[in-house]
């Protein structure tokens, strides 16, 4: 597909759909929207600011008019390149509409604007005693329209499902202009092709979310935590295998670090716990429901040989706990200046197997002198964080990089019947896996359907879903 | 889009690929696939018989060279229209295709042959301790392929969500013939736009769905039950949005009998009990935390003055009253000879308005001397059946349900920011209210999808959602 640049009529056009201040086109703001948190980096022609839906279809028939690729972002937190505009033309920054529009307590429903971020709408809803569960580490930031488009879930997913099981509807401007509203403002309703769907984890591919509404889901009462240290991955994975397969209850969080990433965890947080493969297990629930599921899956866990154990004592003990699971990333941040979080799933009792070859990738590159890998994630579906600490300034080291990315998918991965990412999606980094998962007669119809939405493939183009 | 005839010669290529005893072409015989529970009927000119995705993938090969009709059929207990072959061609019947693969209880998965019965694969899984939740009312018959084709839900969605939450992945025939994987075995992935969910409610339009891989669901420990007999349909209408308003639990079931319903649902199933408009109101989990909910949930029921009220008092009492639920529409179809049943959402709190208006439609008809309305269903989540009992044989009596159907979905449910259905499907009756619904812009991509996967329509034809 050949675009054309962004001349200064065109600059013009965009300045009289969105105004001249929301319109950028200086080299070092632009610099700003180049990357997410991949290594990967290409500036924007020109950011745009739009407020409405009428206006994002605006620039989108402009754009369409003229073959100029553009690229929605939310607040750039993505793990996949996604947002990066590597054909350069229009970043349309969807993160300054943050209206939360409607909370309909009776309807047990929440209208949104796609730039509000997640943990202020969580915030919001937490007063009206309901919640959005997605919970990526990156809440205190992304958007739920990146969210959607990115079918994020994080660390109660297990329990509560993605996002794509809370969304009832969304306006969307398709890359023609032409705006929908699909699926329904009830809760329940089949009168469509499932076009709500096709749109989360569509990663900004078919079209623009301007607005989502989303179910409510009542904040549980009680939550019970605790936490073990293993001395082995494989102990680690078989106490959290033994959790899924033997209890009845679905735990809400069961979640995993590996010794490196527990030790820098615990550092980041000033946590003194023996340092080895640790778990987190949650449920939540009615108290005394709560308590008696946490007791049965202690006794579970204590079965693989913990080095260490504990129940969480207190709501403050649990909010530490949790808070250096989520900083796991950032606290892997501070052991070399690179840090790549990977993606990847497989089914449950592969995790002990997975897991362990995992743990070998560095050795097996010949890379334990200048790369640390960080494993972390949301173990009870299955779904690991190999994250890549090491200097992309030295080609050699980027390389290696690279070739642990195909360890880790062809070798590991994929062999194992897994998928190439649980919930940060294909983007510009796992494009290349994408065939081997799914065969070409997937890949053409995913390929079709972009086409068909979007047939001059002016919407972040280049990325792995749609080509 | 003109089709061809079923020649002989088509005949004896279709005998090549599934044998002989497959292929069933006396008119007596394709009568039995001639209608479902609708009032439309038309005869396929032949019905064929696949044991396997490659036998599946010849005969829409053939058909797709031969600009044939092909309209796969489960159970055929359909309430759209949709199986129903109204160009004639090729049915089919993939119903005896019902075997249960392999039920994962490590993994929590379970994979399905399209035939297998609802009922029967949950007798299976209960064995272990599991269940799939969905249960329409067709659940002794219905297959799993076509609730997934249907997106079906039943009594527990509200709490367990439709047919669509559960499914991890699908094997299917494409129209041109390709055998696609969708999904993943994996409880997570993104990597693929979301085709599972595309074919989930695709109602045979665009692929024939051969194998399914679904979640498992643990099974409750408990039931709590009541239910509550009130004098008008306003009453009881707003004692479920009390529940669903002021509750932060989900309750399992919250469901809805008119008075018209229960009186033919008590008879049916010899309760004796007031008659008036029921609501019959269930929550599950641990022991004690169910009753809780339920006795928190009865107090609120009770501030809408029901006329009886009473908890089920112990198993047998409980399966008593889901029975008489479930049967509500064989018990109104012993009220006249014909018994169509729609399908309907609107937001919950929209439902004393929708319920009363609904119970006007024979009045405002004139129809009050040979036609009753029967209403129930889903009220938890907003969705009704009403339910027209008539006479189709009288040309007079089925114009008039045609113009009651015009008043329900045109007058009462769109107006009201309703859907057209909620979980039975668009098919053959809804047709002509989804550009209401939806609006032009929707619709052309929906029938874009449909011209993508299947270029000469040839698959299940003339429906309402790709046309």
């Amino acid at each position: 597909m050949k675009y054309n640049p962004v001349t200064p009529k065109i600059i013009s056009e965009l300045e009289n759909i969105v105004g001249l201040k929301n319109v950028i086109t200086r080299p070092e703001e632009l610099y700003v929207y180049s990357r997410d948190s991949t290594i990967f980096e290409h500036s924007p022609d020109v950011v745009v600011i739009p407020k409405t839906a009428e206006q994002v279809s605006e620039i989108l028939k402009l754009a369409n008019r003229e073959k100029i690729p553009v690229v929605p972002r939310g607040a750039g937190t993505s793990a996949s390149g996604s947002p990066i505009p590597i054909m350069g033309g229009i970043v349309l920054d969807m993160s300054r509409n943050d209206k939360i529009l409607e909370i309909d307590s009776h309807n047990l429903t929440v209208e949104v604007e796609s730039g509000v971020v997640c943990d202020l709408l969580n915030e919001e809803l937490a007063k009206h005693g309901f919640f959005f569960p997605p919970d990526p580490a990156s809440s205190p930031a992304c958007t739920i329209a990146g969210m959607v488009a990115n079918n994020s879930a994080g660390n109660m997913a297990m329990k509560y499902g993605t996002t794509r099981d809370h969304v009832l509807w969304l306006e969307v401007v398709l890359p023609t202009g032409e705006i929908i509203q699909t699926g329904s403002t009830t809760i329940k309703s089949v009168s469509q092709f499932d076009l709500t769907r096709l749109m989360v984890g569509s990663e900004g591919q078919l079209g623009v979310i301007t607005k989502v509404g989303l179910k409510l889901t009542p904040l549980p009462e009680h939550h019970a935590t605790a936490f073990f240290i293993f001395k082995t991955v494989e102990d680690a994975a078989k106490a959290a295998v033994r959790v899924r397969s033997t209890m009845t209850t679905i735990p809400c969080m069961l979640e995993f670090l590996n010794e490196t990433t527990t030790r820098a965890a615990f550092d980041y947080a000033g946590l003194e716990y023996p340092v080895g493969y640790t778990i987190i297990l949650d449920f939540d629930g009615a108290k005394d429901t709560a308590e008696a599921d946490l007791e049965a899956g202690f006794k579970l866990c204590e079965k693989e040989n913990p080095i260490y154990k504990e129940k969480a004592k207190d709501a403050a003990h649990r909010t530490q706990l949790l808070t250096a699971r989520k900083a796991a990333l950032p606290a892997l941040a501070r052991l070399r200046p690179t840090t790549c979080m990977e993606d990847c799933t497989v089914q449950i009792t592969k995790l002990p197997q997975a897991a362990k070859a995992i743990e070998e990738i560095p050795a097996r590159l010949g890379a334990e002198d200048f790369m640390d890998l960080g494993n972390f994630g949301h173990i009870g579906d299955g779904n690991m964080h190999p994250t890549f600490c090491f200097d992309e300034r030295i080609e050699e080291q980027r390389d290696v990089f690279f070739k642990g990315m195909d360890i880790l998918y062809e070798d590991i991965i994929l062999p194992l019947g897994g998928s190439v990412t649980g919930e940060h999606g294909i983007g510009l980094i796992r494009a290349k896996y994408i065939d081997r998962e799914h065969g070409d007669a997937s890949v053409k119809i995913m390929r079709g359907i972009k086409k068909l939405f979007d047939p001059n493939m002016i919407l972040n183009p280049g990325k792995g879903k749609g080509g």
